[in-house]
């Protein structure tokens, strides 16, 4: 067996990837949300977007919402952002943390976004100036990084020259993206294996999905192959737009259940996960996929 | 990492383990749903108990459905005991596998079968006699090997012990399970690293719930871990009764999807396991926790 870290990183998603989908909910509701959350323990959050309000009206708040994050000084805020002019609305509202999304299939690309992978690469340089020039950070997520709903799967080689373009053009950070929910443990392994060696010591983060139910064996696969820095979010919350009714982001609280009991420290406690998920559920009006949130922990002495 | 095996062998639960705290179904959707898994291409089959009637209302109709059991010669179909008595009627009624369950817990063992675990144990040496003056093999599955809902974590030693005296005491096969679905993967790992060199080179198989997410992260841990014998029900069906509104068994699609896209060989077609997974909510009534049944297959080409 291969060795454990001791700890992993996770950045709470629920608030951007989780609601990004759902029905737009008033600024008061996401607070609610977010102050469950710090109380979990957990240092990042990706708190919101700044992409088209038409096209994502649930994140259309980003600046109003970016104006109470004064409220937690010790969190450390991400906004996601898909152009350069995203990345300036991101940065003049405060962001020390962006994440640009690079989609690693052509198709996805211009359906998402408007434009094949290879102009979404070539803007990373203008983001990457932006947020610097900012005093911020920008991580590129490497989206569709193993399969496409249009195209199929992704030809690794595709997301390892993002990668290497990416890291040639001074991102601080990099992750792999399973946008859809069907990557599997050893196309997680053989692709992190693929990428950590041409990045150059960027820390390396990777992003699932559950939705063929494969998503905490693709973090414990990732975990086990190195990778300390995993996105997840409160009570699963954030559906597939490919697949409508199914289940959407790993959940916080079973990933914080799963890493503990390996002995890996996540700083985030499981008691205050679980009702972070609850809150979750309850802002969005409707159940979630969250295995903790209905079975609750083990009993434990 | 660990060389992954190329087989593994399912065996479908969803008619035993699946149907066991449903409300009872008529035979003949029993036998609809048998149909489906049939259809599968799985081998091994368990269908039925035979345990109390009043306990186990659902699966009253044991002998019943194994007169029909002749209709699919190629699979091997296995029925679960908790006494000597259950072993009679079983081999009576023609089965050529037998389970019998020892809990690992005493608390569980008796709340389940009304003995405590070293009595439990004790039995193993008639049952195992019955089934092999019947020219049936029998299964000892360790239950509770990893939690119970009572006494909290169960000493490995515990399971050893089991594990050690069903081996000397004549059994075929042994399995452990996560009967409350609690297992992570390293404590997987570590009971599996545990109990194989102390059972002189009898198969050992490996039961997982989801109830708390880990299902498959669990059986990714013992397939590394060398095991290639898994159970799993059609469309996740199974709750469980120490978490109501929870997940069950690992859903069978859900993890031929996994395995087969880590390159190891079911046997299992994706498409029909989907199929019966849906057969089997029809014959329940209700929604199951497939992931596959909701999200569909990935594309492929």
């Amino acid at each position: 067996m291969s060795t454990l870290p001791s700890r992993v990183a996770i950045r709470e998603v629920a608030l951007r990837d989780g609601l990004q989908i759902e029905a737009p909910i008033p600024l008061s509701a996401k607070l609610e949300l977010l102050a469950a959350i710090a109380a979990t323990g957990v240092r990042e959050v990706e708190v919101t977007s700044f992409v088209s309000p038409t096209k994502v009206p649930a994140l259309a708040d980003a600046a109003e919402l970016a104006a109470e994050l004064w409220r937690y000084p010790d969190l450390e805020f991400s906004a996601l952002v898909a152009s350069p002019g995203g990345a300036v609305r991101a940065v003049t509202a405060g962001f020390k943390s962006i994440e640009y999304v690079v989609c690693a299939s052509d198709a996805f690309s211009t359906a998402n976004v408007g434009r094949p992978t290879a102009q979404a690469v070539a803007a990373i340089t203008d983001i990457a100036g932006i947020a610097h020039d900012a005093g911020a950070s920008v991580e590129v997520i490497i989206a569709t990084a193993w399969d496409c709903p249009f195209e199929g799967p992704t030809d690794p080689a595709r997301v390892t020259e993002i990668a290497s373009s990416a890291s040639a053009l001074g991102v601080d950070r990099l992750a792999i993206a399973d946008t859809i929910g069907t990557a599997t443990p050893r196309r997680v392994t053989d692709l992190i294996a693929a990428v950590q060696p041409i990045i150059g010591g960027i820390p390396l983060g990777a992003h699932f999905h559950n939705t063929r139910g494969a998503g905490l064996a693709c973090a414990y696969a990732a975990v086990q192959a190195g990778i300390t820095r995993l996105d997840s979010s409160a009570g699963g919350l954030g559906g597939c737009p490919f697949a409508p009714g199914a289940t959407g982001n790993i959940a916080t609280e079973d990933l914080v259940y799963l890493l503990g009991d390996c002995g890996i420290d996540t700083g985030i406690d499981l008691d205050a996960a679980i009702a972070a998920a609850g809150v979750a559920s309850t802002v969005v009006g409707h159940g979630l996929p969250s295995a903790l949130l209905a079975a609750g922990d083990r009993k434990r002495d």
